[in-house]
């Protein structure tokens, strides 16, 4: 760890020609509503307003400088993550270090381009709202987890996005985006030494600050309220209907996670899954049908979804819903743990290999604290170590409980559903 | 070259620990409507029947044994390629070799599986239809091509798929999948011996078949008849509007292709590009804005896209019709030229760092034959050759030409669009 409190990973990845450059920011938009209830998507707002301008670059500069030397640069935001990247050829590491640095800790946030990246993330979230698939994610979610702060989307509301003030934008930044909050993570064709030296040139006395924060993330799983309704319909003129439904799970750091992630692999996780073998190769109910666990640090979210016909769509919840009953009471076959751990660890092993991922890995891990896995090595053990009696305990547990479902469709109500769809969420 | 005409092309990827297998067959949809008018979407339908089953395996077997590895199995068509391929750890070369060769050329094609598959390709199509982006670049090629075989989507239509029968399929698959049309392509931890061995295994006494077949796609460029309207729109009840414009171009292996990149690139191509500096950072008119050059082999195409606000349509047409035409009267700048270069260099090299991007590029270099770069370096070297006045001789000649443009969004008809977007297409 460097003074003001910079935690600084690297990885050598033998082979590569290039460096990924990750400056990642302990914050994301569940830190927004415990802010200041104006700052709904000021997280993501501001991964737009950075790129604007520096004290020593212009919105130009900044885009000329990486697409010169053909690298890529941008940044994303999550619920709890935000990462302002760049990934070059190995030899422009220090540019690389010095632009991400730059933007993340100098933006001007000038007024004049606060209003005009108004209009952009408003059209960004326009253009979520054209996507079916996109939207219904953030309805689930919303309806799933309520007033707790990882509810609602990571880019906000139309409205909050509108009457966000470069005050409050300012100060959110001024809070969070420090170097005591940061963790710089590279891979690629680097040495360590070398990215230090990166560092202690683009950061310079912007590291003479206060030491690393503590960890900001709850300790203790989160308890969430059972919503009122447990069934969304979002009304629109689609030609497929889009179904999730699912349940909160286990936080990231339980023991349980990774029985959890098995969980879902036999469930919606590949070809092989019984969601996809049932819905699709068995009865050519969908193109998609898939299971995913999203993990946070004091609750998870397990969900299902299935794009079909209107017509069919009935027949493909109670599929779904029949497929939860079984595995809540008689769990997976030791065949399919096997098949699921082989599975987990190919990806795994195949989703490593190029020098992004392994930045991202890094980065999240440090971020995520203690109870991540050190290595690849640690993360493979922990799903090699899960046992049907595992899964089958977090089934019963999870698929027994009330389920929460959002569609949206051409549906003007939640009467206008097929009864299928209602009872899966009464 | 082996007995029965299949090509094997291997790279070793330093450091890798995956394999990524290909087979890549010389057909596309541009194929369908010469072989049989019945037979619009068979490459695509065939896509998805082929994983049903073979002689030797169940649609399930297929699935189960890859996910036990962690593999990825699957496959993409274009208009004038098909690749099934498989991504798996090294140790499993053998496997995904076989497998892949089993799917491809075994494929039973079951009469019940036609039928059930019929449902998921018309999923699928629905899909694409809740996607105004995708709806729209199938909607300008459409536009753009016309009668061309290359016109109309990979998927084919509603009513095609609808009345797709087994017995075109089965004839489609017939003429086109086989060794002496295909190239097995392999990057990553692999030998090229060891490969040839897990060729000779898998494909056994299906390579006493034919020699190869001569390359099937035209010598000569084509001919696009000017399309009678060149305007179309589709009334969407989406809340952004999506515009696409644009022009044939020059095809792959036109000696001024690599122009056309560097064209595209200044047009549209990243960050510090001229449409993402005026639509997007100077007057924040779109979240998303891009040009993209596609190459056939016999023709191009060059579209540009936006999506905003229907009440910024207009104002963004203008941006864009404007934009084209200083680069018709004027060309690009030696720094543009100089950025452009670099930025596709870092593209190549970046864009080539995992297995399944080389093999990509392996087995597409070969298919499209004698013209095609023959490594990275000469395709880099021919960037590097391009010229100001090269990209303002092309830019004259496409955009002096009249532009074709394709809308989706809330419209009833062409008359409900603003003038700018009319005048584009005059």
């Amino acid at each position: 760890m460097l003074p003001g409190g910079l935690r600084v990973v690297t990885e050598h990845v033998a082979g590569a020609r290039s460096a990924s450059v990750g400056l990642w920011v302990d914050v994301g938009s569940r830190d927004e509503p415990g802010f200041d209830p104006a700052a709904r998507g000021a997280a993501h707002f501001l991964e737009h307003l950075l790129f604007k301008g520096t004290a020593r670059r212009s919105a130009r500069q900044i885009a000329e400088e990486i697409d010169a030397v053909g690298g890529d640069l941008n940044a994303f935001t999550s619920k709890e993550h935000t990462c302002f990247y760049a990934h070059v050829l190995d030899s422009d590491l220090a540019l690389a270090v010095d632009v991400v640095c730059d933007v993340v800790l100098d933006g001007v946030m000038a007024a004049p381009d606060v209003e005009l990246e108004r209009d952009v993330v408003l059209s960004e979230i326009a253009g979520r709202d054209d996507d079916p698939e996109d939207l219904l994610t953030d309805d689930f979610d919303d309806l799933l987890l309520g007033d707790h702060p990882l509810g609602g989307p990571v880019v906000g509301s139309e409205e909050s996005v509108t009457e966000m003030t470069r005050g409050v934008l300012a100060r959110f930044h001024g809070a969070h985006y420090v170097p005591s909050r940061s963790v710089l993570a590279v891979a690629g064709n680097v040495v360590h030494a070398e990215v230090l030296d990166a560092v202690a040139a683009a950061f310079g006395s912007r590291l003479d600050g206060a030491p690393a924060a503590a960890g900001h993330r709850p300790d203790a799983p989160a308890v969430v309220k059972a919503p009122a309704e447990r069934l969304s319909v979002r009304e629109d003129d689609t030609e497929q209907s889009h179904l999730m439904l699912g349940v909160p799970s286990v936080r990231r750091g339980d023991p349980r996670w990774e029985a959890q992630l098995v969980l879902s692999t036999v469930l919606g996780g590949g070809t092989s899954s019984r969601l996809f073998q049932e819905v699709r190769e068995r009865r050519g109910l969908a193109y998609s049908v898939y299971s995913a666990a999203t993990g946070y640090s004091d609750l998870g979210v397990l969900g299902v979804y299935v794009g079909c016909a209107p017509e069919r769509l009935g027949t493909a919840a109670g599929v779904l819903r029949t497929q939860l009953a079984d595995l809540a009471r008689h769990g997976i076959t030791p065949a399919e743990l096997t098949r699921a751990q082989g599975q987990l660890r190919g990806e795994y092993v195949l989703g490593l290999e190029d020098t992004s991922s392994r930045m991202s890995w890094l980065g999240r891990r440090e971020l995520d604290g203690p109870g991540a896995p050190l290595d690849l090595g640690e993360a493979l053990a922990r799903v090699r170590s899960v046992t049907v009696d595992d899964v089958a305990a977090l089934a019963t547990e999870l698929f027994d409980a009330p389920l929460t479902a959002a569609v949206v469709g051409p549906y003007a109500d939640v009467d206008d559903l097929p009864d299928e769809v209602r009872e899966v969420a009464e």
